[in-house]
């Protein structure tokens, strides 16, 4: 389980001929770590965009340059879309790249009663903060599809207003409680279906909140009795949807 | 999602009476975070002991003194071991708290050809150092039986003498590559059986040792294309062994 599998262009990055010449941490992670020599070969692929091999053509202190043939389509965006109550900033440092790596469609962030309202202040929900570790997360996984971020301060809008909008026809599972249906119980999704998966906060939801969401279409699932982390917990949960919801391995 | 949901004794603390004084970060957490006062109980357990509950009976600067009652057995040990090839310090460091709090009995670090030797010589090994990060996801996933690590620097031997003892009679489960069953397809265990799950290292095991693991009754299962990051692989599998092969939520 290396750290960089594929190689994350953006699409301005290749010109028309396929030529990428990088100068950043790419070209020395691609130098240093995977010791790459003119002639080598290396995955790579453009953001939301499609995969293929690039041969290194020049390795230097300063540069390397890659010849790209991107001929793999770009995958299909991972079905399942997250709403989460906004943990605290070290956790959700923690979790942008392990969300991207496990394959997100949208991360969508919402206050709810317990989340301290401070955490929306910090640097951790910055994009030029928080893409760099999606794109680190995609280029582990050797994932094209960068996640979409939307973060929002007003949980009752959000749920009435927005969410219809945000992930259309999406089946809502309320991970909640140890009480709601097993995952492994759970019908396995139509090909083309979507779910969006809620994550509570830290304390979790509040008995507002929980029927809120439950007269919006949510319905509850479980892992069982053990209480995690929101990272761990997002993790965990994001596998069994996966795994026993779409049954899908994204990308293909 | 809290952090403290039980909070953890050591068997000599608790006296004949059930009478508890603790003066150290556990009674700063109970004091500033959980706001405990006079009167109030948290739930307790003692580390692979009971769990009851306790009532507040003082809280002061320096101490704070709990009266237990311990009148709930300890849960079953998970039915789940791992054999994790050794991850990077700072990725290690990192699980502790999650693998105790997703739940495993035995946690058997190996070296493999992948693994660097200097893995090994790092404070993140030392029982001093991982015990009070084991604990604290216990105390996480409210649970009392705290896992049991060993490291092995002898990869061959372990698997061909020593695994058989670490984990009699387990159900062995490589999680390798995209081409081995997927999980939500494995039978359903029997109630008293164990699984065994291996982890290979960052670039992945190597023909030997892939060859080693199933000359010794490995199977490999699969959760999809996506390489993962040793600590989020480690989550997202355990969660499915849970879910699809043990099919238990422990503690019960």
């Amino acid at each position: 389980m290396r750290s960089v599998n594929l190689i994350l262009l953006e699409s301005g990055e290749v010109d028309a001929q396929g030529r990428v010449v990088l100068s950043d941490q790419r070209a020395a992670h691609l130098r240093d770590v995977l010791r790459a020599a003119p002639g080598g070969s290396v995955r790579c692929g453009v953001v939301d965009g499609p995969q293929g091999l690039a041969r290194i053509e020049t390795v230097s202190e300063s540069q390397v340059v890659l010849q790209c043939v991107l001929d793999q389509e770009a995958p299909p965006a991972p079905r399942v879309d997250l709403l989460l109550a906004l943990p605290r900033p070290k956790v959700m440092n923690r979790l942008w790249a392990q969300l991207a790596a496990m394959g997100v469609d949208r991360i969508i962030l919402t206050n709810a009663w317990k989340v301290e309202r401070v955490y929306f202040d910090t640097h951790v929900l910055r994009e030029d903060h928080y893409r760099p570790l999606l794109l680190e997360g995609l280029q582990q996984a050797q994932d094209t599809r960068l996640p979409r971020v939307t973060i929002h301060r007003q949980f009752r809008k959000l749920v009435e207003d927005e969410l219809a909008t945000l992930s259309p026809g999406s089946r809502r599972l309320l991970a909640d409680s140890p009480a709601g249906q097993r995952f492994s119980d759970l019908a396995r999704s139509a090909d083309s279906e979507r779910v969006l998966l809620a994550v509570g906060p830290e304390g979790g939801w509040t008995d507002f909140e929980r029927r809120l969401l439950m007269e919006h279409g949510f319905t509850q699932v479980s892992m069982g009795a053990r209480t995690l982390r929101s990272d761990t917990a997002c993790i965990a949960l994001l596998s069994l949807v996966h795994e026993c919801v779409l049954g899908l391995r994204e990308p293909a």
